[in-house]
């Protein structure tokens, strides 16, 4: 049973096989917000700050940050946005950047624990990465592809997985502080994307012992009525095993899945966040008629 | 690969892994609806009629017809509702009933191969129902309990359902004619109901080879938010390999869930169903910003 622990100054959060899913709010993300980019650049941290407050209100247990801008500064900003963020909320961070020197910028000044996002299968990324890692007691986020690109294979996929984990173990990081990310492609373009990842989800979890995350919203690139998709994604991943993954809270209709999702996996104890969420009345008669079978299927339970 | 062919006299219906799944409607059922109860018996079909129309037109692609009503003349009423239902739509029926004799009625006047619901691990019931299954030609839904009542542990209902599996074939059964009920039990009162449940759907697929049903609705019996529960329930079932549930397509959240989960599947070829559904203008921006690693996992994939 793997258990990564990440903290900030004053809180825990585990991304765990019996734990509650952990969101991890994924909107402190310049890529593709031209306008966030620009205020960032300029050292306008405004929506920043907005990000954070509105994802942890929403009900992220950790927040991605990521200030990867064009042309800027990158190590600085990550440094300063981090700083900025930890100082108005209180969740766990996870430091987003494939710049090598903004990570160690980020975790010079992070306080707590972090999740670093991420380390892929290159030999040479492994080399700069996992030292720094394991340097700051950090936990990492592996993503399954190495030097010859994303296998659509699975298999070829979790024995990538298994080689940062193993190269990982020879830095001195213990198993439980890799996260692995199976790549989550678009089924729009790739048909076997969802099959894919449930399947893969369950060999890191069974056989390699490991914690998951994913950026869950690029299942439905492309397609219409992608929170309804997104919404569908993650209970399915959860049954496959994912713990954790990088998406946005603010959308009301995944976050309520992943709750359900909670619920249904025996990880919210006597179902009591779900009851607290929607009030303590049970609506008995809705969404079910089967009271026959259902009777004497309590009964004989009983 | 095991499917499951069901026929009305102008429509077939096909239950399998690598199928879209399929909503059995569970609507038409006396059970804690008094006022059907008192028509049915009365010799009111008028709400069957609706019923069985909203259903199918919600895109139920069976109907599930249950005439089980105490005092009345239960074989009599269920030929008769069933008679009438298939004058009024086309698709194959799920012929329920706990009375062997209504069974044996309502299969008497069915045009077509229907699904029996159903046959429990019970020496007596098994060599009730199981001939008459054989001797229409019909499939039969299996339930996994037996003489000892409903096992919590989903290892004994596994060995329940293979020896259902035995018996029916030793009637001339066919494996793929088998659609076996996991049991769901209410989540609020056993919180491993949801692990035991995708534990023992994987296992009966992978090993027994079976497809499965099952009244999902039970699953958040008592819970507040019952759709909700039930709509992350159902992809999470598909996930683990759940090939057809007994519920109500008229719940929109649910619906639009099992629609999600059979593209995540890969089981809606290119999506086409879900765009036809939803129009077919990408919604691109909505629903995710992680643009960065997004667009370098496509170039690495590309």
């Amino acid at each position: 049973m793997s258990e990564t622990v990440l903290t900030s100054a004053s809180k825990e959060v585990v991304i765990g096989f019996e734990r509650p899913f952990v969101i991890i709010g994924e909107r402190i993300n310049p890529t593709g917000r031209k306008q966030l980019a620009a205020e960032m650049a300029a050292g306008n941290f405004d929506t920043v700050v907005a990000d954070a407050i509105a994802q942890v209100e929403a009900g992220a247990q950790m927040l991605d940050v990521n200030a990867g801008i064009p042309l800027a500064d990158e190590p600085a900003i990550l440094a300063q946005t981090i700083q900025l963020v930890q100082s108005v909320t209180d969740v766990p961070l996870c430091i987003d950047s494939s710049v090598v020197a903004a990570l160690e910028s980020g975790l010079s000044v992070y306080e707590g624990k972090a999740l670093v996002n991420s380390v892929t299968g290159e030999d040479e990324q492994m080399e700069r990465v996992l030292p720094l890692v394991a340097r700051h007691g950090a936990a990492v986020v592996a993503i399954s592809n190495d030097e010859t690109g994303i296998s659509e294979d699975p298999d070829v996929r979790f024995e990538v997985a298994r080689k940062i984990v193993s190269r990982a173990h020879d830095h001195g990081i213990p198993r439980q502080d890799v996260v692995v990310d199976p790549l989550v492609m678009p089924i729009g373009a790739v048909g076997s994307a969802g099959r894919q990842v449930f399947r893969l989800v369950r060999r890191l979890r069974e056989e390699l012992g490991v914690n998951t995350t994913c950026g869950a919203s690029n299942i439905s690139f492309g397609l219409p009525n992608r929170p309804g998709l997104n919404a569908a994604f993650l209970p399915m991943a959860i049954a496959s095993g994912m713990t954790s993954a990088i998406t946005s809270p603010l959308h009301e209709e995944m976050r309520k899945a992943v709750w359900a999702a909670d619920v249904l996996m025996g990880n919210d104890e006597h179902c009591a966040a779900w009851i607290a969420r929607h009030g303590d009345t049970p609506d008995g008669p809705q969404g079910g008629r089967r009271g026959g079978r259902e009777g004497r299927r309590k009964a004989a339970a009983a």
